[in-house]
């Protein structure tokens, strides 16, 4: 049977759509296609929607799939996720295993590579993870975000001692206070979506709604709200010399005042990205780690505009695509 | 001969004013009061005359002076310089030995304490530093900026393969690159100010005027330019997971994009007052480090007014009074 021509995908190059006649993506050689089964809607993608990183093509970056086609015949019908960024394999960057700030790189669904919210995608095969039998779909599907949680732990030592507070009940917030309560630190969440913080509950997790509750400044704030408020608050609460670690990339429309971090001494700790491998370690030793929870809603590819529409519109934790 | 009841002193409350019938400061047990030989212009002094900290009162926090009254007689007559944070001495933090973050501290001729710019000031005994001989009044006038820039050096571990580049050819970023040469990393300042680049030439240090003579992104930033623009740069020149040293006070009226921290990882460390006992050590170690050159202007007290208009005006390094 002929490999088809063209899939399914959901593209954006201005406005959004679902085609039925995009083109199989070809690939070169160490790299592999995928074929897609569970693809995650992240707000990164919703703010391309919005011209960030001026991407255009199809979206996504956050999946769970089967290797497809590739030269190494070793991986063809492995399950897999892949880290989302591309990048050249020579660099100073990717030879310390870096990669992922290779100045070269193209990131999946983000930067000129088409994404995973299709019936196929490429990566090269250096980014791939077969997902162990242990691990489902449903929990998979979250290595990308349970990765980029992970990267604190990379960054910055947490000690048992500390007194750790994060800011934002979304998914990643979520996520991080999730990958720090595995620490044995002492974690609040704080947020303001009572159902959020109700998914939130897992083991010795404290989840607050306002700020004043806080009675001390804690020695690490993660701010994950993705709004500029965010890190005023986290500047309120973080002690002298503690370290305030920014998880979001959404650009601010007011001027934030940094003079408190001077005064204070405070490290400000930009995370992005983390090692797929971590998050995958993370899902094994932690198997009641209630990452299912946190999928709100799920539609098949057919109804992938609803399912945008969802994530846009419904504040809902994260949303899938299903092929 | 009694002592005098009042003094000359220069008094910010709302307008500027030489006073000649201020009020000698009186001082409790533990605490001296010292007779000022010289004290400098800062920056943060112009702040507050433009409203920082909501002070008034005495200005003037950098000094050289000599103990003329304190219940312990063995400081009498002693040559000083003193940190200008006056710490509880019982919390936590005092007793870590960072009581310049001592959160019921009063901070001279900034925050509840009357400064230096007098003929007397008062700071606890624990505050205060003996001058070496070696060390003129004019390199000890220093001090308190020289701490500030020798902070980086406890903040932050520097090697000698590190390309450091300092933003602002202002004093305190002079101050800072001349620190960072006495590591052996390669240090480059940018300026835009010719006389003030010439000014800086010592050692190995490497002065531009342009950020595009920066080829190669930087392990360490310095950001000593005072300006919202000069974080901008910062982010611009500094590597992935490099860090950039905030040094500057001043609040951005406009909102600076953070995401270029989140997506490089990179630190940001605000950086502030440091221990004089470095800053001491340092003008010992590197009697040669051209500190003089960077008093523009020296005035008599009774010209208190002619210095500050020319600090405020004249865009120079540092202004001096004298007493």
């Amino acid at each position: 049977m002929p490999h088809p021509k063209t899939m399914r995908a959901v593209v954006f190059d201005g406005e959004l759509a679902l085609r039925e006649d995009y083109p199989v993506p070809d690939f070169g050689p160490g790299w592999a296609r995928i074929r897609i089964k569970k693809a995650g809607i992240c707000q990164t993608d919703l703010e391309i929607m919005k011209g960030y990183m001026g991407f255009t093509g199809v979206l996504g970056h956050e999946f769970v799939g089967i290797v497809e086609a590739c030269d190494d015949s070793d991986w063809i019908g492995k399950r897999v996720v892949g880290d989302i960024n591309a990048s050249c394999g020579e660099c100073e960057w990717c030879k310390s295993g870096l990669g992922r700030h290779c100045p070269s790189r193209t990131t999946l669904g983000i930067d000129r590579l088409d994404g995973c919210m299709a019936d196929f995608c490429v990566l090269p095969v250096r980014n791939l993870l077969e997902v162990p039998a242990a691990i489902s779909d449903n929990r998979a599907v979250l290595t990308e975000p349970l990765a980029a949680a992970c990267e604190i732990l990379e960054q910055l030592r947490i000690e048992h001692s500390h007194k750790c507070v994060v800011l934002g009940d979304g998914r990643l917030g979520i996520l991080c206070a999730w990958v720090l309560i595995t620490t044995g630190a002492d974690v609040t969440l704080l947020g303001h979506h009572p159902d959020k913080l109700e998914t939130a509950a897992w083991r010795h997790l404290k989840c607050i709604t306002r700020l004043d509750e806080i009675q001390n400044r804690a020695d690490i704030v993660v701010d994950a709200t993705g709004s500029a408020q965010g890190l005023k608050d986290a500047m309120q609460i973080c002690r002298p010399r503690g370290t305030i670690v920014l998880k979001s990339t959404v650009a601010s429309k007011e001027a934030i005042n940094l003079a408190p971090l001077v005064i204070d001494e405070v490290t400000l700790l930009g995370s992005r990205c983390g090692q797929f491998s971590d998050a995958l370690a993370i899902m094994q030793t932690y198997p009641d780690m209630p990452l299912e929870r946190l999928i709100s809603a799920r539609y098949p590819i057919e109804q992938a505009r609803v399912a945008f529409d969802k994530a846009l519109y419904g504040k809902p934790l994260k949303v899938t695509v299903e092929f």
